[in-house]
């Protein structure tokens, strides 16, 4: 069976760049895989996993006749590696991403490219709190969603294959509109995080002694406080404008309960948790649907 | 070996209850053990699984010569179901409850039983989002925390068989007092609660089908949120005060990572996460001492 890609370049080679490298590896959907990457010792750790055959610090050795390059860096460096890259990628080289945010993304690379090199914009939704390629499994994406964000300059043909990509390493693959996905993922996604990242902050300045007695919930609530704060800097300053929306519903209703819990108001309060009850039964069952 | 009490009586038998009366009887420290509470079908459940020996729905004939009373029911219940039941208990018997709010109880619960009948808060820190006799698991307690909170008032040998009750299914048993247990759990599983009530919440005025692209994030964020509107109620209730002070310093910083954001301020935003990150690793290393 012949490859999709060739050469693969992967300009970030962390938890989902090297999931990826591995999964696709794995399904023998790509041949040879080189890392790009700032940081010397991840790439290490990336080529002694098998994750990649070689690696380069910079970026023109490092996408030399590819004909992918997959950008999994943080948001705001996407036009920059692309830029850096694009001069020595194939001709027919497809340029696409896996970052959380895609208005801003589809932006800043489409701009950065040359004519005749075709972006695809991308969000594979998956993922764990950890970084870095020590953490890259193959089994990463199986069952959960990945999302496409085609626009009016993005090729069909460079689409296909990105979609061939995705579900050939075993994901739900759907197209959307750019700006509908940073609607939903500034719920889905972003609110999660600014919620477990400001928990996890609040707890700062308590006394730790406390932590003893933390279960379960407080586990859950923070898991992804344990992410990367380079990325989510990017990510929230990325779709800022939609966050602001999500976080400023779910802010106000954080308000309602503490003024019904305050005001000893049994009524209110049960209200309001039946309502939340009723709303996660129904979206569990939604999400059900294929995402892990 | 003689068993450190002959008959119980669980006062609600669902999650906690029913899982402390599968995991006593496992470990031969308990005998008879009778059901009381509101809902037949669930008593019914209970005794189906083996969970009781029988059940009544009338108080005293549920508390008829048990050495063992466990309040395992709602927060705003426990001192009624003690009243009703204290008239049936063996002179020498044990009252004794397993709520997330220690001062409310103590006092309520105390105020409730005539002298002689000791009464011992305690607070084993497990559980999951379900409930009811159904979900009750033998192992649910193994290997985390249980709180006593004794007072001017508890009976030292009452005290000792309770401790040996929650250490003989498998916690780590402490000893705290109720005001320091109820600021503590304020912060580490009523303000998850709260967020994730909230969240939940107000998810549902949204689109329904963006559920579609929530991952796990958005899952262990909401978990709690399908816990019982009634039993969280009275919990929030009873701690309003604690927890208007966790609530309000999470809020605070919630607004404070709003606003870095809006403003785009990416070196606010990183500091912030950081301290998040870097507070989230030091309150798991302490918990990963012994809490599930």
């Amino acid at each position: 069976m012949p490859k999709l890609f060739d050469r693969v370049t992967i300009a970030g080679v962390g938890l989902i760049g090297g999931s990826l490298a591995l999964a696709a590896r794995a399904a023998g959907l790509i041949g040879e895989v080189v890392g790009y990457g700032r940081t010397e010792a991840n790439l290490q750790t990336a080529l002694r996993r098998g994750i990649i055959d070689r690696y380069s610090l910079e970026p023109l050795d490092a996408a030399r006749d590819a004909d992918l390059l997959l950008l999994a860096v943080p948001v705001r460096a996407c036009g920059t590696v692309a830029r850096a890259c694009a001069p020595a990628l194939r001709a027919d080289a497809v340029v696409s991403d896996v970052a959380s945010v895609k208005q801003s993304v589809m932006q800043d690379v489409e701009a950065a490219l040359p004519a005749g090199l075709s972006f695809v914009g991308a969000h594979p939704i998956a993922g764990t709190e950890e970084s870095g390629a020590a953490a890259a499994v193959a089994q990463l994406f199986h069952a959960s969603r990945c999302v496409l964000t085609p626009g009016p300059h993005t090729n069909p043909a460079a689409l296909a294959k990105i979609r061939a990509l995705w579900e050939g390493v075993g994901m739900h693959v759907e197209e959307m509109d750019a700006a509908r996905h940073d609607e939903i993922v500034a719920w889905t996604s972003h609110l999660p995080h600014v919620v477990a990242f400001s928990a996890a902050a609040a707890v700062a300045d308590t006394d730790e002694a406390m932590a003893l007695l933390s279960g379960p919930s407080f586990r859950d609530l923070t898991r992804v406080a344990a992410s990367s704060p380079e990325m989510w800097t990017d990510i929230f300053l990325a779709n800022a404008a939609h966050i602001g929306r999500s976080v400023g519903a779910y802010a106000a209703t954080l308000t309602e309960l503490r003024r019904a819990i305050s005001a000893g108001d049994a009524a209110a309060v049960t209200k309001l948790l039946e309502r939340a009850r009723d709303a996660r039964r129904r979206w569990t069952a939604r999400a059900a649907g294929g995402v892990g």
